[in-house]
């Protein structure tokens, strides 16, 4: 059995967003596994000194523009929340407190965030908002809001961004296979390409 | 009949070269004609804050990887040139100048240009390689010599950046179709998918 693929996001990243929808189905026709992994993308941004997409002259028209294409030749949601872009501490502290109990139920909720996000384009920065999405799930919102105030948890998040720099990744959506790395939606065919021809 | 489609790069742009081995026959399939701009690309990354990509942690390595990997995907040649990046202001002159005269002479320039810069990884900065490239198509090495040193044929490589720019211009390769911007090499089935459906 391959070691899952593991996929790097941050919630508040559109492209990010377009990959959650396509990269489960996409490992699943090779029968490989994806392991989501939330991170503070601004503190890979840090490293590499990169700015929010948004707020660069130029690129930030163009982006909205890319998104909105983007859904639109996909055929998926779309809306440009307001504010863009947020905080996404409680969503990804969240998620990894609902991966320690089911990886299954923490995708779901991820799944959820990021389209209540860009999908509907509603602000998740709240831990109220983040409970409220993961409650028709069946996960308790009070055990929720504890939990993203848990500094077990908190340290479990800056640990996972720690190491995924370390891994090499510096954007969202970033992908690691096998050791190989991928940056970007726009990747997804090159995913295929190396899954089909067994990593070459 | 329609307008051509605008192709922005800068010669020293590895993705403007993936992007130049293709672009021409995708837009052939529907009956475009496609309009080669070599840039300045430093003076639009100024204005957007971008750094070479080589010069960025981690993002460098990534780079290096992906243009070897695209390479193979793509069955083209490729060769990380040593220097790189480098300054294409006598390429890129040399291009309008020819440009002026024949415009399909100025793309197998370009193409050549490109072609010993990353499939052959030779340094193709200096005039006297420029003129060693366009040589084979008939272009006289001296003339070129003159035509790189000539005031009016800077204004025009000066020109054409500052007006690539304005035009929302800030990567490479980039590329306008009837207004609508594309930027990045990955952006090829996204042109398709916008010229099969008549721009929309």
């Amino acid at each position: 059995m391959s070691e899952p693929i593991k996929f790097y996001f941050d919630f508040s990243s559109p492209y990010g967003y377009f990959a959650a929808l396509r990269i489960d189905e996409l490992a699943a026709s090779f029968d490989r596994e994806v392991e989501w992994h939330p991170m503070m993308l601004g503190a890979a941004m840090k490293v590499t000194g990169a700015q929010p997409l948004a707020e660069v002259p130029i690129k930030g028209d163009y982006c909205n523009n890319d998104w909105e294409r983007l859904a639109r030749f996909m055929e998926v949601p779309w809306t440009l929340p307001d504010p863009f872009p947020i905080g996404t501490l409680a969503a990804s502290r969240a998620f990894y407190w609902l991966d320690d109990q089911d990886s299954g139920l923490a995708k779901r909720f991820a799944e959820a965030a990021f389209d209540t996000y860009f999908g509907q384009g509603r602000d998740i920065t709240a831990a109220e908002v983040v409970a409220e999405i993961a409650a028709p799930l069946g996960v308790d919102a009070d055990a929720l809001l504890a939990a993203v105030q848990n500094p077990a948890i908190k340290q479990r998040l800056k640990d996972e961004t720690t190491k995924a720099i370390n891994d090499g990744v510096f954007g969202s959506p970033f992908f690691l296979i096998d050791g190989e790395p991928f940056w970007g939606a726009d990747r997804l065919w090159m995913i295929r390409r190396w899954l089909k021809s067994g990593g070459w």
